[in-house]
């Protein structure tokens, strides 16, 4: 036994998703998408106004009835949470508790270092227009609150999970923040790059574009950044090719590449 | 006129929620909602299907009507784009287009830097079942899509905006991330705390919980480090005393203050 941290045995799905007295069917079902949306899948209902199973849930959920299906129904808050070692409540407004406050953002880097440590979590969302009882507030370590205009920052059930489970999925997410979309076409390598340059500047300087000899290097400058900035595929080049063929007919040179390179690598 | 840079004369709002052939009043309604939650009011319509003004609209927009007042009417893309400097367009599948595409939090961070020099923004969200026409998304010059499961990636008109609009509210919220909501009281300060802990302490020692003087040491820290967990306020710390007091009866010495003093401080 010595050495072993039975917390970190493995990891745990995401945090459970725990609505208190639900009253419409529709909005569980709301609630379930965005749930799926997200990549969580432990659905708690406590108390559903209306019973369960819901019909009008189930309409609502299509296409993440995978979720719903799965979903665990419960008597009291204490026993849906029973199992979990970090609970978190969602709610709007002040309850003048003594409680630490998350932004969901923060909450969720906090989630997936306790669910990677095999320590379960949850987060409870009140019914629809009143939100948690203070006493169901006062089961939870941790409040969230997400920060919306002041003015105006009430937020349908559904859209309460979307915001919180989007900052879970985020918070796992992997992808870059930024990149370009190049289809079925590749970036064109530099090569590609210099040899275009070389034909678009060879036909400026035919046609007498670029006859003012002391504007000319900044001019090329400026157009080369230009066509960098646009970061063009091997593909858009050809098509970029053919264009100034289009112009002003074939190239004279039949040895055209050796040419380019050297012109552009001087 | 040298040495001023037009583009630096002030900042404007946020970006402009430009809805495309937006099909049902309730979904417009719904994400006139969603950009009031997040402090935007640029709503621009391209040709909404059933006509505007919409009565249902208007019902669903409840409370943000504001937003729905100063919404403009427009007949084509390109005239409800004309004054903007970037343009950004939504989409959850792949256009196979060769496009820039940001998560819409870089895009949040671009766009208050953008719009604190006075370049206008916006934002196209296609009509709901089909997104925007590819010929739409060409006209932007970057792309955003919202990371979700790739499995059920597909968000009502609304939620988009949510999602988009939230990431604009938060990029540009000042808040901190956690804070500890202490209701009318104070968080108690340590000259607070240490008098509880010599409270405390000496009637533990006197019950002799603390009668092992090699873990004394130890079960003090850890003691204390329990109560500093919590971070008590100073009503806390209050019923504390009298919880100390209920349970062993007044504390003997009338100065109190100085005794304890001097054993937290050593």
């Amino acid at each position: 036994m010595a050495g072993t941290d039975h917390r970190r045995r493995g990891t745990v799905g995401g945090p459970a998703i725990i609505l208190v007295e639900p009253q419409l069917g529709e909005n569980i079902g709301g609630a379930v998408r965005a749930m799926y949306n997200c990549g969580l899948t432990d659905l708690r209902l406590v108390a559903p106004r209306d019973g369960w199973p819901n019909a009008k849930a189930v309409a609502m959920a299509s296409g993440a009835d995978v979720v719903l299906r799965a979903a665990r129904l419960f008597d009291r808050v204490e026993d849906a949470i029973a199992d979990l070692r970090h609970v978190y409540a969602t709610t709007a407004r002040d309850r003048f508790m003594v409680k630490r406050v998350l932004t969901p953002r923060l909450a969720a880097a906090e989630m997936r270092h306790f669910t990677g440590s095999g320590e379960a979590c949850g987060i409870l969302f009140g019914r629809e227009r009143t939100g948690l009882v203070n006493d169901h507030v006062a089961l939870a370590d941790t409040v969230l609150t997400v920060p919306l205009n002041p003015a105006f920052s009430s937020l349908n059930l559904a859209q309460a999970v979307l915001l919180v489970g989007y900052e879970w999925f985020t918070a796992g997410d992997e992808g870059p923040a930024e990149y370009l979309v190049t289809g079925h076409s590749a970036p064109a390598t530099k090569e590609e790059l210099l040899r275009f340059f070389g034909h678009f500047e060879e036909e400026l300087d035919r046609s007498g574009f670029l006859r003012n000899a002391e504007k000319r290097p900044g001019m090329i400058r400026n157009l080369r950044n230009l066509f960098q900035r646009a970061a063009p595929t091997a593909q858009e080049l050809r098509t970029l090719h053919g264009i100034l063929t289009a112009f002003v007919g074939p190239r004279r040179r039949p040895s055209t590449r050796a040419g380019t390179k050297k012109r552009a690598s001087s």
